[in-house]
């Protein structure tokens, strides 16, 4: 399944993409009314009856005809890994590390597929991260790396967009991290069965549809299972919770000379079998 | 107005302590049912209304025969300072910096007055570190310094407890700052107007009774108003988010020899005018 969180006439819904991917079954009136989100369906473990019940159903509304917002706009945690493709450790000049590099950033950063991500008026260096999204099924704490796969209700492209200089203003990355519609997340949530190899997955980020990272998710250097493990022996990770797992090199901060997004600009993040993120820049108003 | 967030009899509930501090007046009664926390209270701008709804009466049940919790249990956000006092910045052999340090912790890694912080399983250097937290009134985007008080709800003691191995795995500290029962917070959330002068308080923390920091906030490196500034830039604030305003020098990890905390220490951070935080350590069960 595709599911996608969509705005609509001033509604908030979510949906299942037709198998053609045109358009959305909506889902939340054919579910009890307590499963009226995404992560309300994750925390009661419903994916299934979610199928069930928009199995075989014709779309109700075209996808061009709804706004798409994150497949999960409200986790209540977000926790990115950082330096975590040797590509890009080795175009940051870090150190090999025994541990993940992990930073959060807060849900009310996050828009989703064709939303604008904004470049923020105090910055000149906004960049992009392409990355993998992997959001949490079942939660729980001090999950295994072995059990870790059945945590996870599926993944989405994530675009981890990066504010360089307040990045750099300490040592800690989160003021960089953070800022309002600078994530972007989407354009769907696709359900872990239909992923029969997570490692074997591409990558591609383009900026103005030039390749600017390009990469398999195998070649992370903290394997999903691992990151699974290590976050949830600091912090328990709950349904909804969504990990970002690392981008490649390529970013736009260390091309000589350092190349910046501009407003204007359209940044897609395409995972082969996860499909495509866009996004536009827009200056702040 | 001093207010604390408690459990009684299986149900949480907020209320008021009493001028002499040993009783509380249970709050929820006496409020519209939508009033039911003290984040509902802030959110809602009802800080006035609980006031008027509880003056003059005399306390429903005793301090002592209440678990207190964190005075705002949920907080959205907590935003934490990093080497915010010039003598703890000096220990860390850190470089002066033009800007705040800023990580976060999660709301479920907190605990009350009296509850223990646990030590988790996979450290033996889990160290104290005594801190001023301003509970946000009035969220907003971008609140200039100069208006940063009239944000203020108030102010409660905290303990950032920090388990040191897993903030140093990388560069990013949270993995080591967010454990969950690793961060104190309370005992009461006092209400701005009774701080005449925050900068003048004086904060000490002790470990089994012995001073280990000693500081006045108005030693700050950036101070209350300029870290509301910094952090409302990069994201927004809202009523009952949580800053944390940094720690003195004098924390275990730069003892020669370091001093960790052992279960069976209690740790108390003192702040003159808003009270005393008292946590015992306790191994994980």
């Amino acid at each position: 399944m595709r599911l996608v969180t969509f705005r609509r006439n001033g509604r908030t819904g979510f949906g299942r993409l037709t198998g053609d991917g045109d358009a959305v079954i909506d889902c939340v009136p054919l579910l009890n009314p307590e499963l009226g989100s995404v992560r309300a369906v994750l925390a009661a473990g419903a994916l299934e009856q979610v199928r069930e019940a928009s199995e075989g159903r014709t779309g109700d509304v075209k996808l061009a005809d709804v706004e798409l917002l994150p497949p999960v706009p409200d986790p209540a945690k977000i926790l990115c890994a950082g330096v975590n493709y040797r590509t890009h450790r080795e175009e940051t000049s870090r150190p090999e590390s025994a541990y993940p590099t992990v930073f959060p950033r807060y849900a009310d950063s996050q828009v989703g597929h064709d939303q604008p991500l904004v470049r923020p008026a105090e910055t000149e260096t906004f960049d992009y991260e392409g990355e993998l999204a992997v959001v949490i099924g079942t939660g729980g704490r001090r999950i295994l790396a072995e059990d870790a796969f059945a945590h996870i209700a599926g993944y989405a492209c994530y675009q981890d967009g990066s504010v360089r200089d307040w990045q750099r203003h300490s040592g800690q990355w989160v003021p960089g991290k953070t800022f309002p519609a600078t994530g972007g997340f989407g354009p769907a949530l696709v359900t872990a069965d239909e992923v029969a190899d997570v490692a074997a997955l591409d990558l591609v980020t383009r900026v103005n549809g030039e390749v600017r990272q390009s990469a398999s998710v195998g070649d992370l250097i903290f394997s999903i299972p691992e990151l699974i493990a290590y976050i949830s022996t600091f912090t328990p990770l709950a349904p909804g919770d969504v990990i970002v797992t690392g981008t490649p090199g390529g970013v736009g901060l260390f091309h000589e000379p350092p190349v910046f997004l501009q407003p204007g600009d359209v940044v897609e993040v395409e995972i082969s079998g996860i499909g495509t993120l866009r996004n536009p820049i827009a200056a702040e108003a």
